[in-house]
């Protein structure tokens, strides 16, 4: 509790919940006490008693804990406009206007949440950062002079003159699309208006309103990803989600992967235009659905903020990826942007701005500087490993004491891609697996519906959907079973049904297969191949390897902890993970999935000003590591292929469950020497 | 002469013509010696003997007024870089690289003039202020670390690192258009590249070559008037204007004077948008042609300054002049703008910037702000009354000690029009004229010839331009020659025949007419009718009442000087516009001719960044007086239609100048009465 000494001997104010208190003036208002003891009270309007963002609640009688006693005429009775603003808009129960409540003796007064500036914005994770809304945008409206021919001065002079007053703030610019519009707006008005006012780099009038604008602001946050785009629209009032919408990239036509985009633009004159183009194409039709999904005008939204990998940066940019596809993988450039949204082809009004996150490398993008911004691995405590799981890993480990990242190439496997019944995440897709290791009979779940495959009432939960393939989460969860069941080895090759146990095993050229689902008149057969189980050892060796590399810089062995970002970590179960060697050993409730944590980031750059600061800062202080220079990157990989690892222990993983200790290459199957050169787990 | 302590001990080197010396170490390069003494010598290329703008000329021998003798090897000997440059492109005799000669004893080294950053550029007229090259734009050269996957870092942000360091400049910014180039550019320059650099508002990166630059970089500046635009293309390296071209304003087809196209664009839903794109496209082909005159490629026109009046200056903006058309004359911005040039639709390279001056007033442009930076009244030891004559007359009243500045409305009889025989001043325009008191006969001299006409080879002198009409200047000195001559009475009647005794009088309706020309078969008829000795009594009523009336509020009857600008200013004879009562009564070797001083002060901002500056705080300071409330403005006009003037005395006027005391009204010729109402000074 503060007592903050205003030098003054008259009432004393208490405002709750901040415990601000000090005394103040006989009659002064709520609002200039709380701008006078640094209470967080908000005001669009100046104290004019029309935009009612100052409301308080005052509390009446006996305050124990803070020795006062409030009288009911502590405040000054309901004055005119109160009255009007009750009568016309409605003032909840006990709610006062701080601009125009005086205080007259002691009282304690409550800021609800919606009344102050720096809200909170409530995140559903326990151990996510809070997020204070301090957008880069803010509305301010003033009454501006009338021109006045004895003292000549532009329109433009005036408004700037009246804003500087009931802000403070110095050397506000003034976009110039908003010239021609202008005078009409300020006589429209009657000379007042509402502007909204961008703050970074400085102070800048990017829109206006006659009058007192009632409709709000708005921000869209964009993840922008390889395959899919993903949007928020957000109210900058409030910081809530008000709609969220996502598209695939239509870049996909050029390249299902980023380095067959980079060559489109190599082959093609002008590939590099038409990428642009279609994403820039892809992100107004999803603005124009996120605008109408929530019922909101399209010229509110005024801020946005972007997260992307480093191909998708650039083309997104308007920049020729072909430097980025080869070695020294340069950037044209890796800084934040601070741009107009016109100025990148973004059909938003035209005083929107787009504030796209720093790179952290060549490989490692404003995707994963959002992840840090959102997992904030450079304040951690203890050593944390975060991981954002796609088609490329990005990888961060490190504490307060510092932090390193990198990429890793882990291929669209864990999409579901290079999967012989692979698929995306939908409806339809297997996406748990469990293998009883007795009978070593199969269950499973479908996106969709909530019951096991065992269960009763399955084939009906499921036939709306069909039973179509199994998507990344499916695979790994059924390749670790089957591990765990012994019917696959360390090294990755699946047993005939004879050395396995289990009819399920069947050939499939020269390796074997196993039955997952038998297939009947709605579905086809899904078998998890010696082809699958190969992808996905690639994939989770490529994700280690990256992960040992950074604790082999760091000089550890072990990790405290390991954070799973990314749509697709959200569903990654940890033991499974841990089974395959995904990740590093560790304590499996020290596990734990951050969700869509690029888009999180992109959401509070987005909503604070200070994370913009924070993680430019935060990238330049990230040792980065290139994997593809590191000659022990290789040495990690080749380890990593096994299940869960040729050379590293993982006791944690141990304490909890035994893998079979089975191997099938003994009986000679074809490929097995391959298997065992690029493995070398088997033995 | 400075001596700057370097505290060192080793050989004296001393700087022409600055006269800085000190001391430096043995081995210094000249170029380093001239930083650590604060000389102004050039250098882009930062020392690497490519741009050679760093060149200077040592002296040999006894320099008795600096105290020291100079030995032939105070200098280190060429260098290979310097064998090379004079091998390759020339260095002239006696001259050596700064960057690459070491002082090794006393030496004398005089910095010429191409060498010096802040080079003076030469104006014509004596008492003229001088243009200090300073502008608003540099190239500065610079090698850029490659990039290492290592320390990832972005092309942008490693070019902004070696321009920070070469420069000293904090806090450079870069357009974003650049970024797409950015990459090909470095790589086709070996990573040496020269970039442009926009110091204002802050140092901005506008333009970029692979390497050093050769081509140097331009800039416009432009005079919009309402009928005229007139466009110089100035090397911002030298400073000389190395093309100028002018056309009509193409907005003359929506009307001839300014309130016409006000109405225009009242009257039209999308007129002021098409006046608006009118200009800009007349701009366009303006900036085409100087481009080709001059030979440059127009990719190196960088930077742009513009002057105009307040309805051009709102056109031009995009703004519809509509507030401009009625009190209280409400600018929609009167702030000098700082733009892209793309902005306002001028195609010109993505990076050049606009600098529009700042306007006085409603009715008082930035033309007239560039006629105070010209003229600078704000400076000036003596009162001077400042007028630049035009459609409008802008009229400033001033010395150190403060300036008030009004407009007033002449009309464009000044320039012509509104005139029987009137046309704009171009060849066979009648522009000069005399009458002899006695004979009351005429001679007169034309434009493109320097033949009076009544001298021996006139007729062929003028066969190619023909006798068309009369110019601005003509008329005002036709009318003050009749004036003198006893042809036309102070209240501006022409005498019949026999009162004026000459037969060129002749009756015109009720009025009668002077013959100024008889016509052949090659030319028409040319008169000086009475309706337009009325329209010149007008137009200079107006001059005069708005002078007049600063003066009231100056409180003096005189001034010590009246300088007139405008291109029709220079035209104007002194003691004709005095005979007149154009301008007030003054000594005439105190009135001068300022020529284009609009154009002239959008040259200086163009060249000059401080002048913009100065240019800002001096609008401010100025004091605005606004005529059309003014009611002492109407009774100086009634006084100001008679020739000189109904009631201010004109004494050194009489000293020079016996006006015939004339009166052709007692006659009653037709109109008499009305004229007197108007007149009011024929008594």
């Amino acid at each position: 509790m503060t007592d903050t000494d205003t030098g003054k001997t008259g009432p004393l104010v208490i405002f709750t919940p901040s415990g601000k208190r000090g005394r103040v003036d006989p009659g002064t208002p709520v609002l200039t006490a709380a701008r006078q003891l640094g209470v967080d009270l908000d005001s669009v309007c100046g104290g004019r008693g029309i935009c009612s963002k100052c409301q308080v609640t005052p509390g009446v009688g006996e305050f124990a804990k803070h020795g006062v006693t409030v009288a009911p005429d502590a405040l000054s009775p309901f004055n005119s406009v109160e009255e009007r603003y009750d009568r016309i808009r409605g003032l909840k129960s006990g709610r006062r206007l701080g601009c125009q409540a005086q205080i007259l003796k002691d009282v304690v007064i409550d800021v609800p949440p919606e009344s102050q500036v720096h809200k909170q914005v409530v995140r559903k994770r326990a151990e996510a950062r809070d997020i204070v809304l301090d957008p880069a945008i803010r509305l301010q409206y003033v009454e501006v002079e009338e021109p006045d021919m004895h003292h000549p001065s532009g329109d433009r002079e005036r408004l700037l003159a009246a804003l500087g007053e009931a802000t403070g703030l110095a050397g506000i610019k003034f976009d110039h699309h908003l010239l021609p519009t202008l005078q009409p707006v300020l006589r429209q008005g009657k000379w007042a208006v509402t502007a909204a006012l961008h703050l970074r780099p400085e102070p800048t009038v990017t829109a206006l309103w006659p009058g007192f604008h009632e409709g709000g602001i708005h921000g869209l946050a964009v993840d922008l990803g390889s395959t899919t785009i993903a949007g928020h629209l957000v109210d900058l009032v409030t910081g809530e989600v008000i709609a969220s919408s996502g598209l695939m990239n239509p870049q996909i036509r050029f390249g299902e992967d980023l380095m067959s985009r980079v060559s489109y633009g190599m082959m093609n004159p002008s590939g590099a235009d038409e990428m642009t183009q279609a994403v820039r194409d892809g992100l107004n039709r999803l603005f124009d659905e996120l605008a109408t999904e929530a019922g909101i005008d399209k010229a509110t939204i005024l801020d946005s903020a972007f997260v992307m990998n480093p191909v998708m940066h650039h083309l997104f940019l308007g920049l020729d990826p072909y430097e980025l596809g080869q070695a020294p993988f340069a950037l044209a450039t890796g800084a934040a942007q601070a741009l107009r949204a016109a100025e990148i082809g973004l059909d938003l009004a035209p005083g929107t701005r787009a504030y796209v996150l720093p790179l952290i490398a060549g490989h490692v993008g404003a995707d994963a500087a959002a992840v840090a911004l959102s997992e904030q691995p450079h304040k951690s405590d203890d050593l944390a490993l975060v991981v954002d799981v796609g088609t490329n890993a990005e990888i961060f480990l490190g504490d307060k004491s510092g932090v390193m990242a990198c990429s890793s190439p882990t291929g669209p496997a864990f999409e579901g891609a290079q999967i012989s019944s692979g698929q995306r995440a939908a409806p339809g897709a297997i996406e748990r697996v469990e293998i009883d290791p007795v009978t070593k009979e199969p269950r499973f779940r479908v996106i969709g519906s909530d019951l096991w495959s065992d269960e009763d009432g399955f084939a009906e939960a499921i036939a709306s959907t069909g039973l179509t393939g199994i998507c990344g989460s499916g695979i790994i969860e059924a390749v670790a079973e089957m591990r765990m069941a012994g019917i696959v080895d360390a090294s990755g090759l699946i047993g005939a049904a004879d050395k396995c146990g289990t009819e399920r095993s069947i050939p499939d050229g020269r390796t074997h297969a196993y039955v997952l689902w038998q297939g009947d008149e709605d579905s086809p057969r899904i078998l998890v191949t010696n082809g699958d189980i190969r992808a996905i050892q690639m994939a989770k060796a490529a994700l280690y390897a990256g992960a040992r590399l950074l604790m082999d810089k760091r000089g550890v062995d072990t990790v405290d902890r390991v954070v799973l970002a990314g749509a697709f970590g959200a569903h990654i179960s940890p033991k499974h993970a841990m089974v395959l060697g995904m990740i590093p050993d560790c304590p499996l409730d020290k596990v734990t999935s951050a969700g869509n944590a690029a888009g999180t980031g992109a959401r509070i750059a987005l909503l604070n000003i200070g994370a913009r600061d924070e993680i430019e800062a935060v990238v330049h202080q990230i040792e980065k590591i290139e994997t593809a220079v590191e000659p022990r990157f290789q040495e990690h990989f080749v380890n990593a292929t096994a299940m869960p690892n040729a050379a590293e222990p993982f006791p944690h993983l141990a304490s909890i469950v035994t893998l079979p200790d089975v191997d099938f290459n003994a009986g000679g199957e074809g490929g097995g020497r391959r298997r065992r050169r690029r493995g070398q787990g088997d033995s």
